[in-house]
């Protein structure tokens, strides 16, 4: 009793404190659990079916695109990421270093990855010589280490599960192509497998990665208003190729520096799911990627033939690759509701004794407890476009907030008095591509650019700050 | 054309050295590629290619016996590592320590896991409180670290890639029923997929793993007659609990000490697969894990409607799941075959305007070059058949290795002569159980004790070393 105590017990709400609402998610859905190491979290079954689902959707969308999987080491002597000066500027105040192997000090500090542009540089320089060699599209599923000061579960965590995609080609054309053509399988992933709508666009120069010529991003906007970066993908030009001595022999003989790319996604996607859909009775996960897609709960299972009729259903979803669950444990069916709300389950199947006799079941769906009574010969078709459903109805309504949350301001003061009226949310405005001006903006509204949007609109001639002509239309926004 | 010459050059032969024709193998099958930090290597996309299947099977092979993943974090605090000691001093002597986050030295070392028994009690002691939380049967794909002084691709390297199975059971009966279940995983999973025929036994008290209170093997003999473990399961009784303070609440309302296994088996398996099945051209690769299961080469593919032919074959066989590549580079077919012989796949298939002609192509077994006509109307049932051919062929002559070079001797004096003679490979002899005798037969045979097997023979009543009682039959070799 102590147990199902435990699980009915309400999460704290995310109007009453957003924080805690989340990390209470975290812990009741049974997604992490902490541990001795500040920042290092154990993924529990649960989460980790989740990034399995995630890994296993990207990973179809990588090989459909011709990339291959390889696997780098996870130490990186402090030598080889010297070698690119942004590079290690930007990594550097934050690695793990190793000192010691055994009881022996190391001649050279090896660093934990914290990405691993260097070690796949390395590798090129030892296997790329000609133009045949090129292009190299490799990827890989590791993860990496950032001392972070503040750590949150999977937002930010000093160790965190990630892909990393790096390739390599003959042209600089080449590069951005691909550079483009993974950010557009990075959105394409999040708006048809999580339900999460994102603005594809470009960094500016100081927030792009150490190293990058450019840097692409697409951004989500959270229940409370606040931007999330769901994935980044780099333009690296040929300064690591020079940094490293990479060269190829091109068609025409001559010697050429190669160029590259770098593109990435984490665990923190699983923080924007519950940001995104979450609610206060707990998790609401998009079907693609929901451990169980439907839960099945009899009631009054104690009933001859009710546990056998569930279990039929089972058998039969499993048969049409639904992911399904049959609970027949000894908990009551209010107790199973809340634990399965609490889980994001997005379709909820109950089958009694009446229903039975009436040759139905009856479909709940997680994200807005609708019913709907199905006769049970229409079990598979039904489930799966509920299913369908509940996608596009997550996704619409992270896309109505994200559209009811994204200002155009023309003034400074236009944004801070709609941030405060109207609360956190995507700033639409004008930037004349200066950089003191962005600075500024944050300083004065308390948002930062979030992106160049691909999309661009011309809300003003100017430039929000200095009233100089204005280059871009940026998204700004308070970020995770 | 220097590209060309690369590939078709020869390996040493294996009768030449034997090391040597292992690691030309490993890098003309461009499986890896050394990197700066010694003991770490790349791992190319043939070589992971090779692994993902592995890891494919037996997750599917984890999860039929209820296995759940999960994610612990890859660094253990020193004081967390200490608290087990039989295995702190298994362990400590081989860690690479981390000593500063950024720029600021850690209050406490932290060890890069070499193994992650001690954080796998640190969870449960956070989540397993009744009866109710038991079993607990979990499983992570990670790389560990191990601070190795002498290393080799795949078979002793400092970080190495692995699965590393976590159970927790309430009685010690249900941990070592959990034990032999995935010992039997993995013999069959190396005998069913990977065609290695193993011997399934017990370590001795020497060789059990650091704090387990039993440690089961597989053990499987390779070309050159030396043993090699390929997957090792431990049960572990209740001492990891005792020391890490984790109980639960029994059905009974009383306060016990659950029961602990684990189990693992890593990236050395593709070493096991190329020391068995490898030959003088390269690897041989079991059709189970194999990338590529069968290669197209087109002959004369220049005369029309070859290309097309074999593009429609292509289509078909992956149409029938089979892992199929079509080769219609400009390289000439003989260098293609050399090629596709060096990375061991399993079946060529060629095609040229006179078996278009007939309607047939034919089917070259990479283990024996035994060549086959089949009409192309049977082409998806005949490349299947050879595949599974292929796999029994591979098992066999493996077993057959093994059985030769498995000697039952009975005095020391035997062992030597034998192994003078015929060559290193698995003395069987029997042990009276002490320590001091099973030091005493490595120091003057050479070979040391690799398992107890299940399998027990009573080749005679005495210890072959001091002539005592004998309590076992041994398995006894040099091993990798």
């Amino acid at each position: 009793m102590a147990q199902q105590k435990k699980m009915v017990e309400e999460i704290t709400s995310m109007e009453e404190d957003f924080a805690k609402w989340y990390t209470d998610i975290v812990k009741k859905a049974e997604l992490i659990e902490y541990t001795s190491v500040k920042g290092c979290m154990v993924i529990r079954p649960y989460g980790y079916a989740i990034w399995e689902n995630i890994q296993r959707i990207l990973d179809g969308m990588f090989k459909d695109t011709g990339h291959e999987n390889v696997s780098m080491p996870m130490f990186i002597p402090e030598s080889l990421l010297q070698k690119e000066k942004d590079h290690v500027q930007g990594f550097a105040p934050e690695v793990a270093w190793v000192t010691h192997g055994g009881s022996e000090k190391l001649e050279e500090r090896l660093c934990v990855r914290p990405t691993s542009e260097t070690l796949f540089c390395e590798h090129y320089a030892n296997i790329v010589h000609s133009y045949r060699d090129l292009p190299k599209l490799y990827n890989q599923w590791v993860s990496v280490v950032r001392w972070e000061k503040t750590t949150r579960p999977f937002l930010r965590s000093r160790e965190f599960l990630w892909q990393e995609g790096h390739t390599i080609h003959a042209t600089a054309e080449e590069a951005v192509e691909e550079t483009e053509r993974m950010l557009n399988v990075y959105a394409d992933f999040c708006e048809k497998c999580l339900a999460i709508p994102v603005v594809k666009g470009k960094k500016t120069e100081s927030d792009k990665f150490a190293g990058a010529v450019s840097t692409y991003a697409i951004e989500a906007l959270m229940h409370d208003g606040k931007a999330l970066q769901a994935g980044t993908s780099h333009y690296f030009g040929d300064g690591f190729a020079k940094a490293f001595g990479i060269q190829y022999q091109s068609r025409e003989n001559k010697l050429e520096y190669p160029h590259q790319t770098s593109w990435g996604m984490t665990t923190r996607l699983i923080g924007a799911i519950i940001m995104t859909h979450g609610d206060n009775n707990g998790l609401v996960l998009p079907p693609a990627v929901a451990p169980i897609q439907a839960v099945i709960i009899p009631v009054a299972q104690h009933k001859a033939g009710v546990l056998e009729k569930a279990g039929e259903l089972e058998a039969r979803l499993k048969a049409s690759k639904i992911r399904v669950k049959l609970d027949g444990s000894d908990n009551s069916p209010g107790w199973k509701y809340s634990e399965y709300e609490m889980k994001g389950v997005p379709v909820r199947i109950e089958i009694g004794p009446r229903d039975i006799e009436n040759n139905q079941c009856v479909l709940v769906t997680r994200h807005n407890r609708e019913k709907t009574v199905v006769s049970l010969d229409e079990l598979e078709r039904a489930v799966g476009e509920k299913l369908k459903e509940v996608h596009d109805a997550l996704y619409n309504s992270a896309l109505e907030n994200r559209e009811r949350r994204t200002y155009a301001c023309t003034s400074l003061d236009e944004i801070t008095k709609t941030l405060e009226e109207k609360g956190d949310g995507f700033v639409k405005a004008m930037w004349c591509g200066d950089e003191e001006c962005e600075d500024k903006v944050k300083e004065i509204t308390g948002v930062g650019s979030r992106c160049i949007p691909f999309e661009q609109e011309q809300l003003s001639d100017t430039c929000i700050c200095c009233g100089k002509k204005a280059k871009y239309m940026v998204y700004w926004g308070k970020a995770y």
